[in-house]
């Protein structure tokens, strides 16, 4: 029963942080989504901060399972990274028609919130980032390895670059409210990756 | 004298709210940063969103300054938009040595802090990065005009890709508190605009 409760909170904490924002939701506001008292919230959590990286670990982890899936998938790596981005753009597209607003993604919303004092929570974006890029990284060396892009850039920085792309265009289609932007993210992967343009 | 009390509380909210983000400042906080009374900031700004969208308006018309200033210089598009880069980077670098801390960029953490309810401070930054979109494109059509690039890729889409791109790495820079990876910008635009890597 306690793993209900605590998986409770910290799934209605990830949902109201991405739809309302972090500093405008309150213990009481948390409490009330996840239908526990305060001592209970208390209880699993000293600190909204203990939270939040709970609820941050809860994101990556899911998340991270279902790039690992499509990164790892039998196919040549410029597919699985194709496909990667297809995903994103779809998921987001889907969370738009679902409630009628593209929140965008709760990792850099926080990034981006976060006070630099902030150091505890910052601390762990910065490792699931880091973890992005090395997931992005590592299909860069299989297309390498398949002699499908230069060895010379498939490196962290180009690993790197495809993730600030990728969270860029995410500003962009929430600021329009549309996902449009993110069915650009492969022609520009592929530009990163000194490929030719697609011809569309 | 009014214009400059105004234009004092103007101020401090940017401060503010890039310092410490927009929905953990509130109104108290507002009036003692610019050192005025409550009924003061309600004469000049009857809600903080309609301060929010004077300190973004206010933002937006220093740094498109800086930015229409070097774009306009007497040099080939392409080492325009590479001193833009420069000096963005440099700019993000002096910030952090001057306070110690990499806050970002004030329009960028609004747009993914805001609640997608606020639909005026959205739309205004959307009409912002709009016009980043605009002023970018106009210098990539100089370098087609100058046969830099392709006319192809002098676009409006790319010179979205480089805004996410710019936008995406201050977020990275942001989380490290560290501005190293906005020195990869122009290697990355180079790419995005079909030019080989830079050699390095």
């Amino acid at each position: 029963m306690e793993a209900t409760t605590r998986d409770r909170i910290v799934r209605s904490a990830a949902k109201l942080f991405l739809t309302r924002s972090y500093n405008a939701v309150g213990i009481a506001d948390l409490c009330a989504a996840a239908d526990v008292r305060k001592g209970s919230f208390y209880h699993f959590f000293p600190s909204k901060q203990e939270l939040t990286l709970a609820a941050v670990d809860a994101h990556w982890t899911e998340q991270r399972a279902a790039w690992a899936a499509t990164l790892s998938a039998p196919r040549p790596a410029l597919d699985r990274l194709r496909q990667l981005l297809i995903d994103t753009a779809a998921s987001y597209r889907q969370a738009r028609d679902r409630s009628g607003t593209l929140h965008g993604c709760v990792l850099a919303n926080l990034a981006l919130e976060l006070s630099a004092d902030d150091t505890l929570v910052r601390a762990r974006l910065q490792e699931i980032f880091a973890d992005q890029v090395a997931l992005i990284g590592a299909t860069l060396a299989d297309a390498a390895a398949e002699d499908a892009i230069a060895p010379a850039i498939a490196n962290p920085v180009t690993a790197r670059a495809i993730v600030a792309q990728l969270e860029g265009m995410v500003m962009f289609a929430k600021i329009d409210n549309d996902p449009a932007p993110l069915d650009d993210l492969w022609a520009h992967t592929r530009l990163l990756l000194g490929l030719r343009p697609v011809l569309t």
